[in-house]
């Protein structure tokens, strides 16, 4: 099985041996420490490194305490959910969107308002009109190669869509779990750079290694003591051993130059899976072409079911996530697949691809003939 | 200060060096799956650990499918509070009550029915009488050496509180983080021996260290099926590289010698705290007697306010916590107060106990003058 379903960071590529060399350190220093109970917003330093990138990188104005770390990004939506959505609160989706937050933030029952994404981000038009409606809350954004659709925000639509969160006073959420990892083009500003009240959150799952379950939420002061309080209801505190692991093998390691090893390989398998798409693909279809990050989104010409491919393709021992995964409630999406190329050499992807373009062709000329 | 106000297991016990040589393993032979992406129930064969254990110790007919990995028993609190509670549903706690457990129910807004808990456990009694009020969904037990009390439940009374649980339909939560922390007396059937219904929450953070963050919830599989859909929504997982080095460490040590050495020591410091607080403390103060555990709860005679101690007890330099914390919402608890004495050697508690009876003599002398 070719399986471009998952969405998993390529393990050949985890620093497997300097995590062992850095937990070596700290229990031989710190290792009561490290084992103890620890505070529920994280351990300092890291908080401090988290809060220092964001100032040399993003030029964000945040400190220690703008950060509390987190169970992955995923803990952020609970918590968030947590503090801020009552049942029936309007919350803005993109579409497609995250199925991770569509799940974590359905525990809180709001009202889902999709948004479609379009090239440069969600469409601005329809966003504005979905304000006027009572009861807005929030707005959910992936602004960097979103998962699933690959596709990224302009900096004016970051900007415009940070102005009319503050508009409506609606609380702004830019996920931004892939923003590290841009194999094209330029970093472009965070949603933070043009309002104070935006709530960034990252995650270590995508740079380092999600096994560490370790991710953070950026937000103002006293955003960031609340949720440390839902945080401590919740389970006191993310793992102080593998924070101080973390931390340990930030300081020990060249964190620049292992995101570049992981984009150049990532930017080869996006690539290699475009060209062998383009080659491959039956006219009609589309794909969108992502800067960074591990998924390519295709829509399908009209007519075509994405789980009916999708049981055409297991046959052919070729997986991938059929769109309905990102709209809530399952309600959409059939004629779209989500592609990760992140766990799969050159070789298997081409073939993967050949063998679903050769899928989509036999479903095409069945659609065609009317069967 | 001497404080008697942490509830932390004593770093001086915890096992740095073998966690140091389980995680060097665990490194070497399974890096990569220690640091990628995990299921959601958790580390298999930690799961199957824990559900032999169980097996072996107290007789319970359960195997992996009835164990849920969590981050601490906090985690197994709000996960079940997703599940179970909606505002205003009914939640039977104990009285004093365990502090964490009151935040992490308290974010789903149920309705606080508490219950006496009585020198061998819940009043039984008054429970069935809450039982009688409409909408009452969820009973939550700590029957080993309970936090903040040191009271443990009687055989008798467990098989009786889970009588009740069924008779009526309700949710029962057992949490036994100080179970295996026994210095004293036989290890009593958990109440998952008398109802299969019951929940039973578990943690590593007593017996090997909360720094890993790794508890369990224990229950039908059922809802464990249903808690895992919860977890997934909130965290994916916990940090699969704790639960790998927790897994390797509990292979290649003596686990049941570690625990025997934590209880001993637990044992020898609450001991020279019962003594000196039988030598020192004023006539009209009660205490109790655990058998196991981190903790023993002081009754102050009337008239003595357990907050107004604490703020003359801060000037001689000893700390505790004010029962009020052990109640919804702070209501009631002030004649009383948590002492622990898990991370203090022996001096260090008898000198402690000097001060805080020298503040009570000073406060019941200020109290019976009128002043």
């Amino acid at each position: 099985m070719i399986s471009f379903a998952g969405g998993l960071p390529n393990p050949r590529l985890f620093p497997v041996e300097e995590i062992a060399d850095a937990t070596e350190k700290v229990m031989a220093r710190e290792g009561s420490a490290a084992l103890q109970y620890a505070t529920t917003e994280g351990f300092l330093p890291l908080r401090e490194y988290i809060a220092a990138r964001y100032r040399e990188r993003k030029g964000l104005a945040v400190s220690a305490e703008n950060i509390l770390i987190t169970n992955g990004s995923q803990q952020g939506f609970d918590l968030l959910g947590k503090l801020f959505l009552d049942p029936g609160d309007g919350l803005v989706m993109e579409s497609p969107a995250y199925h991770g937050a569509i799940q974590a933030f359905g525990v809180y029952q709001p009202r889902f308002e999709t948004v479609p994404l379009l090239d440069d981000g969600i469409d601005v038009d329809l966003l504005e009109r979905v304000c006027e409606s009572p009861g807005l809350k929030m707005i959910y954004t992936v602004t960097n190669f979103q998962n699933p659709s690959g596709l990224s925000y302009s900096a004016p639509k970051r900007q415009r869509v940070a102005e009319i969160a503050s508009q409506y006073g609606l609380v702004l959420v830019e996920d931004d779990p892939y923003g590290e990892l841009r194999f094209r083009g330029e970093q472009l500003p965070t949603m933070r750079s043009y309002t104070d009240g935006a709530v960034l959150l990252g995650t270590f799952s995508k740079t380092v290694a999600p096994g560490l379950r370790l991710g953070w939420v950026c937000a103002d002061r006293e955003v960031i003591e609340q949720l440390s309080y839902a945080k401590q209801a919740t389970d006191f505190h993310s793992s102080g051993f593998a924070q101080r692991v973390l931390y340990q093998y930030l300081m020990d390691n060249d964190i620049d130059a292992h995101i570049a090893a992981l984009t150049a390989a990532y930017k080869e398998q996006a690539d290699r899976m475009l060209s062998a798409m383009d080659a491959h693909f039956p006219p009609g279809v589309r794909h969108t072409i992502p800067d960074g990050g591990m998924f390519i989104f295709v829509t399908l010409p009209s007519g075509l079911s994405a789980l009916q491919l999708f049981k055409q393709a297991a046959r052919e021992k070729v997986a991938f996530v059929p769109g309905q995964a990102f709209h809530p409630f399952g309600k959409g999406g059939d004629d779209s697949l989500r592609l990760s190329y992140s766990t799969l050499d050159g070789d298997a992807i081409e073939e993967g691809i050949r063998r679903l373009a050769a899928v989509m062709e036999r479903e095409m000329s069945a659609a065609g003939s009317g069967v």
